[in-house]
């Protein structure tokens, strides 16, 4: 399908992350991740796929190799294959940002 | 640079529309297009890169194989390789949206 919307079926959960799979290809995925306030993601690493995150809604902290940002509306980071990242939302609204890896995780 | 904003150093161009690169690895090219009212790129086809386009402000009518959408914040539209696309703002706003392409043209 070549078009899609992240506001379709968009739900958060209080219990984990939503990921929203919007596009997959040989080259890359992208997709929607929903945070509630207080949730977040452990540090980990890829060790063959790019990542970038961006924020379209509320606020999120990004960590990429040690060094750590507030990102809000416009605000994007780079987590390049082998570098550890870690995300959360501790600001007091719900955060939807887009994850685009490339190569697809299961593709690298 | 892990950190980069679409709106830092943001400016439209009457004459042209603008490209932002925010990140560029071997395995993707991330970013910004801001397009005037009437601004347009015409059809055309990358011979390996998939590209992804996603809308945060304006209404962009995005082409891809012969079906057009008009696509508002939030929605997204993918380009596989080989695939034709074009785009236009025929909105009376601005478009701001985003350009994933990976892998990046130089590198395909």
């Amino acid at each position: 399908m070549a078009f899609a919307n992240i506001y379709a079926g968009m739900k958060f959960d209080k219990a984990k992350i939503v990921k929203l799979k919007l596009f997959e290809t040989d080259h890359l995925e992208f997709a929607g991740l929903l945070l509630e306030p207080g949730q977040s993601q452990a540090a980990h690493t890829h060790d063959a796929s790019d990542k970038v995150l961006f924020v379209i809604e509320g606020v999120a902290t990004v960590s990429v190799g040690g060094e750590s940002m507030e990102l809000g509306p416009g605000a994007c980071a780079l987590a390049k294959a082998g570098e550890p990242h870690d995300l959360a939302n501790r600001g007091r609204d719900r955060v939807v940002m887009l994850v685009v890896s490339a190569p697809p995780k299961g593709k690298a």
